[in-house]
């Protein structure tokens, strides 16, 4: 993350990478006046709002993650002296964890979950359906990168045991070495926290031997590192080089200050908030330059062709928090570990198939009205409203906006925050998953364990298990799709994504995938789910200052929690973030 | 569709209504020299075809929508001396009138269809499924305009009577008087064309008495047109008239040349396409000098709010060719009485539950693979395969791209129409149903017939029958939606539909929905019908250059259609105008 000191000059250079075609003329010359800065500008105060959060600096410039941290794993919130009745309304690890925390405290907690099978929401895994018991594999939230120490030491402190997600492949022989490592986080303050000693760790080396089949022609992903033409030609491109140099190349044209006091790091993010709320990826790039063979190989090869409409900046954030060759972990058991591991604390506090429909308060208190559910979380068996309710002195809302939409307030929520539940726009996401009855792609002198097969099939993204989970067989993600390469998916029946996903397979190993084939595939649409009503939040351009302000706001003595209220929408991560501000603001009451 | 010339200056003109808050200052006034076009360019002569397809000029200037209607209506295709074989894969309209076509000239047409209960595609009627057997209701395509001769004269030549939608409400008592008119189109060339002698006809006068329910508060439409702030105010909108009358202002300040030479015309719809490829409506609303909350008012009153982040193209296309108090018709015994008619005069060459799973073709000709379907058209029995395969000299492909991106086409159909099959975006459409014993919005001195409801709940829009259907009864189209708002319905299970959508009923007219309701209740998400995969390709910016083009090019012995292949996505008009021009070049080979 060393980057330049932010200037304006550098806002607009063109990614000056390799031989950088260019099919379609920059017209920002014509004019040397012409301000660097997008026509429409924002409400500065929104986007220092945006940069504080993005850089988790609170009032009075303390890091906010450092005392999430304090808070969720080392001491917890201070012991109430009047204890309130809450109600929280969801159970998945944001409503979790800010039951949790609050009990921990002395209130007297009651968590509401719609589903009537399992808490989680979005971290759910798969166990029990395919034919060798040992296996399992996620349906939702799977790797957890180094920078999201919030999530990792949580888990550490559960009892939660992880190991290394292999987002890149390794050989099959290889092993990682030492312990795993404590989780360490170095605040902008200068102080650290860590919730162990440093010990020496070392990750297999990448083998690089995931396929890329595009455009006909299937390569390793080592073969294209040496001999990019062999991929990029297939696209019409003549970049030299990978196309995620050349996208890591334009990420960086946005110059944004690291390793410099807060106060510029503030300011430099509140100006890429400001400038490129309105851009889309497809004309962030455009402005750049790229022709669009170009964004099409940077589309096909990194995940953004269904993505091109949404705002820039997330990526721009995720790029900044995340770098692109982060280590990632998964939890043994599978990511619902830790869900289970805070259900489990939380006990009877938790009542399952409790639907909210309609939230109401006084200035006394605050009464959810519940629907009964039966059913799977997919169909309903029979769908009638013999209705309970539960009264408390506050409510915490912990579900995502999607499914707030159907929820009826009274009073009425506030104007902006009516808003953005309606519009925020949420993506589609789906996984199908098939069993095999050995590891079959990592046999052999090509084979490989764990990372990631790239297509432009329908199945777009697959990957392996970097663990063997006491199974001779494994669980591949055969597809992984976001936004409209998700929603092809969406349209299609349960089997029919099995068949689908299979023949993807296919192209990429051959007709033994057939063979080996347990015929058992299971796959999760989050769009299609009834309590997610979507992955998560992504706003399309304009979205962020309009709206994200408002998903947090206090509305009387209800408050808001879940990543969607956090700039790391879909993380865990989040959830946390926000779990812990929802709680610390109800104990404050 | 008076137009004043198309002016460079004028493009960027802001719209001058009323008190215009302008919260967000455009800074567009820095610098005189700076181009009015946007700073991306796209390449002419795309932006030419793009205004020649939108104008309907073909070759030589010939009025393409003339010489299609003398094909379809008047003429047919010319017997042919040398008849071929022909698939056509899909029913809907496009496929089942290029079959009609070729088969009418003495060809030998199969058309396989993937649906084994019914054929018309996105053209689907419900019936028998209310519990008063005369009622029906549209699933899908449910009003033509006046200014889709095409469809219009095709009903009229099948015997299919037509009858007004009253796409703004009346009075119950209230009756259109005269005749059916004949269908008339002038064409820019001078000529004209009509199937009938022009009779008298007056549509019943407007009403205005449909209900707006946002904000907390509900009035009639007249109410609004009286007193604008009422509704406005709510926004926290200034403007002094309804928001409508705002929004078309924006939309003409791209000004385009109509009634002039049709090469001034094509000039200037091409420096539309060419300036306007990359804007969203949103982007095109901030540079208009549109605030947020204004753009709040419009989006949730004009429906623009789940579709802010599309190309602004296709509105501006749409605004130009629909006038927005377009009269339109519907088919008595429901739409799908079209294609039902044209499915009758095809006969055994329809063959149903056949899929296209692969389509070889050869220099010789084309054999299309087919999967057995079973099940209904939402849930798969059982997904197996026993292939089948036919075939052809030629095929025709009238099956949405989102159908086709899980078909192998062996060899590989080109790059540019393998991308325009991956990324053209399809957007969600979703419609719920509900039946009552009477038509109780009908009765008082308030009551109406036809028209529509907005509301701010997750029903948004609410259409009501125009006719009475030999019933007391009545089906209401209780929540028709797009985009993210239809998403949001497309994640719950059928009857949590008809349970929120009965909701949303309850808000407009109170307790006694619940006893008018029969119980019945019936949704069409088009995103999750399985043959479907989508309602219509919409674009979002920059895919109209780069994809629409492809979407209707030859590959080798197959030749395309439906209406992803024309500027009238989601209209049967545009599937018809695909249908004469891909049997017409087949026909020619």
């Amino acid at each position: 993350m060393a980057r330049t000191p932010f200037g304006r000059r550098t806002l607009f250079r063109t990614a000056a990478f390799g031989a950088g075609a260019m099919g379609t003329a920059m017209a920002l010359s014509a004019c040397d006046s012409r301000p660097t800065e997008a026509a429409i500008t924002r409400p500065w105060d929104r986007s220092v709002d945006l940069a504080r959060e993005m850089l988790q600096v609170g009032a009075r410039d303390v890091d906010l993650k450092l005392e999430y941290l304090r808070v969720l794993i080392d001491r917890g919130l201070p012991r109430t002296a009047s204890p309130k009745r809450i109600v929280v309304v969801g159970a998945g690890p944001a409503g979790l964890t800010t039951a949790l925390l609050l009990r921990d405290a002395g209130h007297d907690v009651t968590v509401l979950e719609a589903n009537g099978s399992r808490t989680g929401g979005r971290v759910k895994t798969f166990r029990g359906v395919f034919s060798d018991p040992a296996l399992y594999a996620e349906a939702g939230a799977m790797r957890l990168p180094d920078g999201h120490p919030l999530v990792l030491a949580l888990a550490d402190k559960l009892g939660v045991r992880r190991r290394q997600f292999h987002n890149v492949d390794i050989a099959p022989e290889a092993k990682s070495e030492g312990a795993v490592p404590a989780v360490h986080y170095r605040s902008f303050t200068g102080e650290q926290w860590s919730n162990g000693e440093p010990t020496e760790y070392r990750s297999a080396k990448a083998a690089d031997r995931t396929l890329i089949n595009v455009n006909g022609r299937i390569v390793t992903r080592g073969t294209y590192t040496a001999d990019p033409a062999v991929v990029n030609s297939g696209f019409g491109v003549k970049w030299s080089g990978p196309v995620r140099v050349a996208l890591n190349a334009a990420m960086h044209t946005v110059e944004v200050p690291a390793n410099r006091p807060i106060g510029e790091q503030i300011d430099g993010w509140a100006r890429v908030f400001n400038t490129y709320e309105d851009y889309s990826m497809h004309r962030f790039l455009m402005e750049r330059g790229w022709d669009l063979s170009q964004i099409g190989a940077a589309g096909t090869l990194e995940n953004l062709t269904s993505r091109l409409h949404y705002g820039v900046i997330p990526a721009l954030v995720d790029h900044a928090l995340i770098s692109p060759d982060a280590r990632y972990w998964e939890l043994e058991g599978g990511t619902a570990s830790l869900t289970d591991a805070l259900t489990a604390s939380l006990g009877p506090a938790i009542q399952m198939g409790k639907r909210m429909t309609r939230l109401e308060q006084t200035d006394k208190g605050v009464r959810v009205w519940t629907m009964a559910e039966s059913g799977s979380e997919h169909t309903d068996g029979c769908f009638v409203d013999p209705s309970d309710s539960f009264d408390a002195d506050y409510a915490v809302v912990a579900i995502p906006p999607t499914a707030a939409r159907f929820c009826a307030f009274e009073p009425a929520l506030s104007y902006p925050k009516r808003r953005s539940i309606v519009e925020l726009h949420h993506d589609a996401a789906t996984k199908v998953l098939l069993e095999f009855k050995t590891r079959f792609w990592e046999q052999g002198p090509n084979g490989f364990r764990g990372g990631g097969c790239v297509s432009d099939t329908p199945n777009r993204f697959t990957y392996f298990p970097s663990h063997a989970q006491d199974s001779d067989g494994g669980v591949v993600l055969a597809s992984y799709t976001w936004s409209d390469d998700a929603m092809r998916w969406d349209s299609l029946t349960d089997s029919e994504r099995v068949y689908f996903a299979l023949a993807g397979m296919r192209e990429l190993f051959g007709p033994r995938v057939d063979a080996e084939f347990t015929g058992t595939g299971i796959s999760q649409s989050w769009m299609r789910a009834r309590y997610a009503l979507g992955e998560a939040v992504i706003p399309t351009p304009g979205q962020l200052h309009e709206h994200h302000a408002s998903t947090r706001t206090v509305e009387g003595r209800v408050h808001f929690a879940g990543d969607h209220t956090t700039l790391k929408p879909a993380w865990i991560e989040g959830a946390l973030e926000s779990a812990v501000r929802a709680a610390s603001e109800v104990h404050a009451r």
